[in-house]
C-alpha cells in the first residue's frame, strides 16, 4: 500500500512539474510595449502588496491557532494545520504571481489572434490549477505517509485523523480569509470604480483616467485567482480528508482499512494525470467557439477520469467485495466505481445547468436583459427570480447523487463520489482562473491604447470567463452539497467512537454516559438546524454591506482625486492608483475578521450554550443539526447568489452587440435598458464574487471546526 | 367541558358583534365629495370583480378537494375541509368589503383631522381583525362541538382530528391562492404603474391620468387586506387545530385529555375579550404620534391577555399538575401559563425587531437612504444586505422561544406559547389592515384633488401602514417558525399512532412494520430537510417571476392607452381604468395557480418517489424531514423579503422630507438619490407583498398535506 501513497505523491509532484513547465512557457511570452509592461507592473505590485498584507494578517491568527491546535490537541495536530495553511497560502500566491504576469502577455498575445490569446490565458489558468490539486493532494499524501511510515501510527489511529482533520482546518482558514478578504477588495473597486466612473464622470471601464481601475485590475488577481485557489484547495483537501476519516471509522479494525483511506488519494491521483492531458486538448477549433475548445478539455478529463477512476479502484480496493462497513452494509469495488463516475455525473450536470442558468441565449439572461427594457427595478427584480429558480435544478441533481451513491455504498460511497468530484478540480480551476487573466488583459489592452479588435478578442474571451466563474461557483458548493452527508458522518461517528471508548472505560471521560439524539423531534435538533441555517444568511449580509462600505470610500477617494488634480480628467495629469490600492488593502483586511470568525465560532458558542442550559448530549445534538442547518440553507444562498450573479453579469453584456428585445426593438450599449442591466450587474457584482462563494467555505470551517471540538474535548 | 366551549363560542360572536358593530359606525361617516365617492366606485368595483373571479376559480379547485376528501377520508373531513375555506374566504370578503368603503370615507375625515382619519381607518381594520380571529375560533370551537356533543365522537377520536386538520386544510388552500393571487395582482399593479407613470410619464403616484391607478388601490384591497386576511385566518386556524391535535396525542387515553384539548381554544377566546378592548386604547394622543396610538392598543391587549391567558388557564387545565403527557413529561398547569407568556413575549419581540429593520429612523433604513447616494446598484446592494441581516434577532428570539417552551412543558408547551402568539391576532390583523384603507385614502385625496394637507395626513397614516404591514408579516412568520414543532410533531406522533396500532393488529394495515428513521445520519432526512428547503426558493422565484410578467403587461396597456388616447395626459378624455383591472385580474389569476399546487403536491410527490425507490419508511421519514427542511429556509427566506422590502420602502419615504446624508447634504424628492431609492422600493413590493408573506402559507400547506397524507394512507 506504501507503493501506492508514494505513486500517488508522485502524480501530485507531476501537477508541479506541469505547473512549473507551463510557467516557464508563459513567461516566455511576449510582454508587448513598455507602457503595457508599466501597467502591469502597477497592477502585479498592487496585487503583491495586498496579498503580502492578506497574509501577514491571516498568519498572526494563524500562529494562535497553531498554539491553541498544539496546546489543546498535539504536535502533529498542529503541524497539520500549519501544512494545511501554507500549502493553501502557496497555491494562492504563485497561481497569482504568475496571473499577473499572464495578464499582459495575454494581451500582446491576443493582438496576435484569438488562439495564441487563449492559450497563454488558459495556460496561466492551468498553472493555477494544477497547484491546487497538486499542493493539495501532495500534502495530504505525504503527510498521511508520514504519520503511519515515519511515526509508526496506524492508520486509523486517533493522531493520524486529528492530524488530517487540522489539516482541513487550516486550508479552511485560509479559504475563508481569502475568500472573503479578496472578495471584499474586488468587489469593492469593481462596484466603486464604475459607480464613479461609468456613472458620474462618464468615463468606460478600465479608463487609464480612472483612479481606482488599476485598484479593479488588481481585484481580478487577488479575489477570482488567489481567493478562488484558496477556496478550491479547501474544498479538495477537506473532501479527501473526510473521505479517509469516514473510510477508517466504517472499516474501524478490518484488515481493508489502509485501502479504504487510500482509496481516495489513488482517485484524486489519477484524476490529475487525466486533468493534465485534458489541459493540452484546450485549443480554439476552426469554429472559433472559446467555450467549445474550454469543454473540449473538460469533456476529455472527465471521461479519461472513468479509466483512471478503473485504475484507482483495481489499485486499492479491487472489483469485488471490500467487506463490511461498521454501518453493517457491504461494500462492494465495482459499486463504488460506478459511486465515483455517479460523482463525476453530477459535475457534468452542475456545468451543463450553470451554463444554461448563466450564459447569454438561454432563457434566464434572455428574461433579465427583456425586463431591462422597463427599468432598473424590473431588472432587478427578474434577476431576483431567476437566482431564486437558478437553485432547484441543482438541489435535485445532488439529491439524486446522494440517493444514489447511498444505495450503491452506503455514506462511503457518497463520500468517493465528492472525491472524484473534486479529483478533476484541476481542471475546473484551470477553467475559472484563465478569467482574471483574461479580464487584466483586456483591462492593459484599453489603458494602453491597443486596437480595438485587441479588446474585442480579450472581451470574447472575458464573456465565457464570466460562465466558467460562475460553472466553478456551482461546483464548489454542488460538492458541499453532496458532502454534507460525509461531514456530517465523520462528526457523528468520531462521537460515537468517543462515547463507546469512554462507556467501555477506554478514556475519553468527557463523553462518558453521553447520548445525542439526533432526530428531527429532539428540539436542540431544530434549534440547531435554525442557527446552523442562520449562518449562511448572517454572513452573506455583513459581507454584503462590507463591500458596500468598502466601494463607498473608493468613491470618496476617487472624487478626491478628482476633485484635487482636475488634470486627470483631461489626460495631463496621473491619477496615484497607489492611494486607492491602498485603502482598498485596508478597508479589505479589517472588513473580512468578524465574519470569517463567524462560522468559526458558531459551533463552539452553540455548544457552550446548549450545555449550559440543558446537558453535554442535547449540545452535541445541537451542534451536529447546526452542521445539517448551514448546508441546507447553505447550498441555496451561495447557487442563488453566484447564479444569479452571473446571469445579471452576461445580462449587461448581452446589450453590447445590441439586444433585441420581444417587441423587435434593438437597445444598443448606452441605451435606458442597457443602464438598467448595470444597475442589476453592480447587485450581482458583491453577489456572486464576495457573499455568494465565501458561503462555501463557510459551510466547510463549521464543519470542521465542530469536528475539532470534539478532538479538544476528547483530550480532556 | 361543555360549559367552557360555549363561552369559548360566545367570545368568537361577540368578536362578530364588535365587527359589525364597528361597520354601522364606519358606514355612518361622510363619504364626502360626488367625486371621491366616484373613485371609491371604481375602486369597490374593481376589487368586488376581482374577487369574484378569485373565490370562483378557488371554488372550482376546492370542490375537487372537497369530492376527493370526502372520497379519501369521510364526510366529516369533507365538511370540515369546506368550513376552513368558506369562512376564511368571508373574513376576507367581508374585511375587503368594508376596506373600500371605508377609504374614501377616511380621506374625508382626515380632511377633518388626523385624529378622526386614524378613527375611521383603524376602526376598518378591526372589523378585519375581529373577523378573522372571531370566524376562525368559532369555525373550530362550533364544529368540535358538533363532533363531539352532537355526533357523539370522543374528543380525540381519529375522525375529530382528521376533520379538524382537513379544516385546517381548507383554509390553508384558500390562503395560498388569496395570498399569491392578490399579491401578484397588486404589486403587477404597483409595479407597473410606478414604471410607466412616474418613469416614463413623469406623472406623480395615484395620478388620475394613469390608467392602473385604480387597479393599483384595488390591488391594496384584494392583496394586502383580504389576502392578509385569509392568510392571518389559516395561521390561527391551523396553529389551534394543531395544539389541539397535539394534546390529542399527548394525552390519549388520559381523563384530561378534554381540558388539553379545550385549552387552546379558551385562550383564544380569552384573547378576543382582551384584543376588542384594546381597539379602544388606540386613539391619538396629545403627541400626535400615530405609531404610538396604535401601540398602545397593542399594548394594552398584550397586558391584559396575561390576565386572559390566567382565566382561561384556571378555567381548564388548572394550575397544578395536569397529568403527564405520553412523551413522558409531567405538565404542570403554572408551566403552561408561563409558555403562554413567553408566546406573547415573542409577539413583543418581535414587533420591536421589525419596526428597528424596517422603520424610518434606526440604522438598517438609514444605511439603505445612505447608499442610495451612491446610485441605484448600491441602494439594492444595501437593501438585499439589509434583508439578510434581519433573519438573525428573529431566528434567535425563535430559538429562545422553542427551548424555554420545550423545558417548560415538552412540544404541547410550544404549541401553547404559539397559540397565545396567535391570540392576540385580532389586534395584529387591526393593526396591519387598516394600512390598506389608508393607502386607498391617500390615493382618493389624490385624485379628487383634495387640499394638500389631506394628502398629508393619509401620507403619515400611511407610513406607520408600512411598518406596521412588516410587523405582521414577522408576526405570521415568527409563528410558524415557533410552530414548527408543533406541526413536525403532529406528523410525527401521528405516524407513531397508525403505526402501533397497525402493529397491534388495530387496523390500518398500510402501516404495519413502518420503521421511520428521522435522524440526521438517514441520507432520507437530509434529502428530505434539501427538498423542503428548495420550496421557499423555488416558489418564490416563481412568484417574482409572475409578478414582473403582470408589471410588463400593464406597462403595455398604459402605453397603448396614452398611444391611443392622447387626450389622457392633457385631462380632456378619460383612461379606461376598467381595462387595467380587469387584465391584472386575468393575470393574477392565471399566475397563482402552479406556483400554489407546488406546496400542495411536494410531498406527495416526494412520499411516492422514495417509496418507489426505497421503501415506506423512508418515505415517511423523507416526508417528515421536508416539513422541517421548509421551515428552515423558509423562515429565512420570508423575513429577509418581508423585513428588506419593508426597508427598502421606508428608504424611500425618507426622502420625502430630504434626506441628510453623511456629508450633510440634503436629498430631496426628486434627486438622483430618491431616484436610486425608488429603484429599490420597486424591488421590495414584490419582495415584501408577493413572494415572502406567501411562503408563509407555503410552510403551513406543506404540514398539512402531509398530516392529511398520513389520514388517507390510514384509510387503505
Amino acid at each position: 500500500m506504501q507503493t501506492i501513497l508514494w505513486v500517488v505523491a508522485l502524480c501530485g509532484l507531476l501537477a508541479l512539474v506541469y505547473a512549473m513547465w507551463a510557467t516557464r512557457s508563459v513567461l516566455a511570452a511576449d510582454q508587448g510595449s513598455a507602457r503595457m509592461q508599466e501597467i502591469a507592473g502597477a497592477i502585479r505590485e498592487g496585487a503583491q502588496a495586498y496579498l503580502a498584507r492578506q497574509y501577514t494578517t491571516i498568519a498572526i491568527v494563524g500562529v494562535v491557532v497553531f498554539a491553541l491546535t498544539w496546546l489543546l490537541l498535539s504536535l502533529y495536530a498542529a503541524a497539520g494545520f500549519a501544512i494545511g495553511a501554507i500549502l493553501s497560502g502557496l497555491a494562492g500566491f504563485i497561481g497569482m504571481n504568475v496571473s499577473v504576469r499572464a495578464n499582459v502577455r495575454t494581451a500582446q498575445a491576443a493582438a496576435r489572434s484569438l488562439g495564441a490569446g487563449l492559450g497563454v490565458a488558459f495556460k496561466s489558468g492551468a498553472i493555477t490549477g494544477m497547484l491546487v490539486a497538486g499542493l493539495a493532494l501532495l500534502g495530504v499524501t505525504l503527510y498521511f505517509l508520514a504519520l503511519t511510515a515515519w511515526f509508526g501510527f496506524e492508520p486509523a489511529d486517533r493522531t493520524v485523523i486529528d492530524a488530517l482533520v487540522s489539516l482541513g482546518f487550516g486550508a479552511s482558514l485560509i479559504s475563508i480569509f481569502a475568500r472573503l478578504g479578496g472578495g471584499i477588495f474586488t468587489k469593492g473597486a469593481d462596484v466603486g470604480g464604475d459607480l464613479v466612473g461609468k456613472v458620474e464622470a462618464g468615463i468606460p471601464e478600465d479608463d487609464p483616467r480612472n483612479p481606482a481601475t488599476i485598484a479593479d485590475n488588481v481585484g481580478d488577481n487577488v479575489g477570482d485567482c488567489a481567493g478562488m485557489a484558496a477556496d478550491l484547495f479547501e474544498t479538495y483537501a477537506v473532501t479527501v480528508v473526510a473521505t479517509m476519516v469516514l473510510g477508517a471509522i466504517f472499516f474501524a479494525g478490518s484488515t481493508v482499512i489502509e485501502s479504504v483511506m487510500i482509496y481516495p488519494l489513488a482517485i484524486c491521483g489519477a484524476c490529475i494525470i487525466t486533468s493534465i492531458i485534458g489541459t493540452f486538448f484546450v485549443r480554439l477549433g476552426a469554429n472559433g467557439s472559446i467555450m467549445g475548445a474550454l469543454y473540449k478539455g473538460l469533456w476529455v478529463t472527465t471521461l479519461l477520469s472513468i479509466v483512471g477512476l478503473a485504475a484507482a479502484t483495481w489499485a486499492t480496493v479491487g472489483f469485488g467485495d471490500v467487506g463490511q462497513s461498521s454501518a453493517g452494509i457491504t461494500i462492494n469495488g465495482l459499486n463504488l466505481f460506478i459511486c465515483g463516475i455517479v460523482g463525476l455525473a453530477v459535475t457534468g450536470l452542475i456545468v451543463w445547468i450553470t451554463e444554461y442558468y448563466t450564459g447569454i441565449g438561454f432563457r434566464p439572461v434572455r428574461s433579465i436583459s427583456e425586463a431591462s427594457v422597463s427599468g432598473h427595478g424590473t431588472n432587478v427584480i427578474q434577476g431576483l427570480a431567476v437566482s431564486l429558480e437558478a437553485t432547484a435544478l441543482p438541489t435535485i441533481v445532488i439529491v439524486a447523487g446522494i440517493i444514489s451513491t447511498y444505495q450503491l455504498a452506503g455514506l462511503y460511497g457518497t463520500g468517493i463520489a465528492v472525491t472524484a468530484m473534486l479529483g478533476v478540480a484541476g481542471m475546473i480551476v484551470a477553467l475559472d482562473a484563465f478569467g482574471p487573466v483574461t479580464d487584466n488583459a483586456g483591462g492593459i489592452a484599453e489603458m494602453a491604447g491597443l486596437p480595438a479588435d485587441v479588446r474585442r478578442s480579450t472581451d470574447a474571451l472575458d464573456a465565457v470567463g464570466n460562465t466558467t466563474k460562475a460553472v466553478t461557483k456551482g461546483y464548489a458548493i454542488g460538492s458541499a452539497g453532496l458532502g454534507a452527508l460525509v461531514l456530517f458522518a465523520a462528526y457523528n461517528y468520531d462521537l460515537q467512537f468517543f462515547i463507546q471508548q469512554a462507556d467501555a472505560g477506554n478514556g475519553f471521560e468527557y463523553f462518558r454516559g453521553v447520548q445525542p439524539d439526533f432526530a428531527l423531534t429532539n428540539p436542540y435538533v431544530v434549534v440547531g438546524l435554525l442557527l446552523g441555517g442562520l449562518i449562511p444568511f448572517l454572513f452573506g449580509g455583513i459581507a454584503m454591506t462590507a463591500v458596500g462600505r468598502a466601494a463607498s470610500s473608493v468613491v470618496e477617494e476617487v472624487r478626491r482625486q478628482f476633485r484635487e488634480k482636475p488634470g486627470i480628467m483631461a489626460g495631463t495629469e496621473r491619477p496615484d492608483y497607489a492611494r486607492a490600492v491602498d485603502l482598498l488593502t485596508k478597508a479589505a483586511i479589517k472588513e473580512m475578521i468578524v465574519p470569517s470568525l463567524l462560522p468559526v465560532l458558531a459551533p463552539i458558542v452553540v455548544y457552550f450554550a446548549v450545555y449550559l442550559i440543558s446537558d453535554k448530549s442535547q449540545a452535541f445534538s445541537a451542534v451536529g443539526a447546526m452542521l445539517l442547518g448551514v448546508i441546507v440553507t447553505g447550498i441555496f444562498v451561495a447557487i442563488s447568489m453566484t447564479s444569479g450573479g452571473g446571469a445579471w453579469d452576461n445580462a449587461k453584456k448581452s446589450f453590447e452587440d445590441g439586444f433585441v428585445d420581444a417587441a423587435g426593438v434593438r437597445h444598443m450599449k448606452g441605451s435606458d435598458a442597457h443602464k438598467a442591466s448595470v444597475t442589476g450587474d453592480t447587485v450581482g457584482d458583491p453577489y456572486k464574487d464576495t457573499a455568494g462563494p465565501a458561503v462555501n467555505p463557510a459551510i466547510k470551517i463549521t464543519n470542521i471546526v465542530a469536528l475539532l471540538l470534539l478532538a479538544v474535548l476528547a483530550h480532556q
